[in-house]
């Protein structure tokens, strides 16, 4: 039974070493039922039967389902660097590409539905979402355009309109098609900098 | 009890007439519920308490949980008519106005986020919202720039990735903060049209 051995290698470890690869199937299995099944509904019981551990072996890691799942969310944060293509244009549709894999893998949206529908009940989710995930994507679109040369912009160019534009077009477009196209990135830049070389 | 009152109403009433309160009561209480409980969570019983009415009352309108929710969508339906400001800009702002106002709403975009984490389970139910509701407002934004003078929008301008963007950037702000500030659609338009006059 894999959770038997995962605790022997737990009890095997010399004095609180965590064993990575439980605290891997744990996250996995916690971002899937988030996604799936939503906080509210989700149990610690159902995490440890899916990721083939105990359930002390998350409450040793975790104190509360709200931990974990805190734990997990955190796992979704962009982990690229800020890419340098030597353009606005260039760097702003390396971003957008980027959002676009993780908007689009499975349960992408989803789980961004499931913090917006849980808020009323559960705000130190999305909270812990924002602080830790759209922030720091955010400050990658941003300072992509503070990189920018004075004829990529118009003067006063409103920094944080066109941030949320350029983000937020994905949302949209899944939101009315239930996909988003191929090349989107490149249109909605070109859209939003029309005087930009292509 | 409200839920006697109704039935009499309904009794009283000649042939298959129905009391429009007891409809406004059922669709008021299955949108609160969408938005705070969740499609799979919700039920007909815990419904019909809160409206006030019997469980055959309910049963009597629509045959079963999924057409209760989608009649419930479709209050959530743009009721306003296309706006006409004499302007692109004036057109825009006032649809994304009227929009942000739909969407900061109590449960407004927990509605949405509702149905993006239920589209695994539910897809019946998004797809009734992208036919019925968010198509019918991009259409509005598009007739707004189809009406634009020439000289309101460059030459081959993408008119889907900036309807994209502007709705978008009410989802992207509000993911990101939590809130929408004031004025944010003349931002958002002003950024996207920089040559409008303001």
């Amino acid at each position: 039974m894999p959770s038997e051995n995962h605790q022997q290698t737990e009890r095997n470890a010399p004095g609180r070493r965590r064993d990575p690869d439980i605290d891997e199937a744990i996250l996995t299995t916690t971002l899937d039922h988030l996604g799936r099944i939503g906080f509210t509904a989700m149990s610690i019981a159902g995490i440890a039967r899916d990721a083939g551990v105990t359930k002390p072996a998350i409450y040793r890691r975790w104190s509360c389902k709200a931990d974990l799942a805190t734990a997990a969310l955190s796992r979704l944060q962009a982990a690229e660097g800020s890419p340098s293509t030597g353009s606005l244009r260039g760097d702003l549709i390396a971003l957008l590409d980027n959002f676009q894999g993780s908007l689009t893998r499975p349960q992408g949206l989803a789980m961004i539905g499931m913090l917006l529908s849980e808020e009323s009940r559960m705000p130190e989710l999305i909270a812990h979402f924002r602080e830790r995930i759209t922030t720091q994507r955010r400050a990658m679109f941003r300072e992509a355009f503070e990189r920018a040369q004075p004829d990529e912009l118009p003067p006063g160019f409103d920094v944080d309109a066109a941030v949320n534009m350029l983000i937020g077009s994905l949302y949209a477009k899944y939101i009315a098609d239930g996909s988003i196209p191929k090349r989107w990135a490149a249109r909605v830049v070109d859209t939003l900098l029309p005087q930009s070389e292509t």
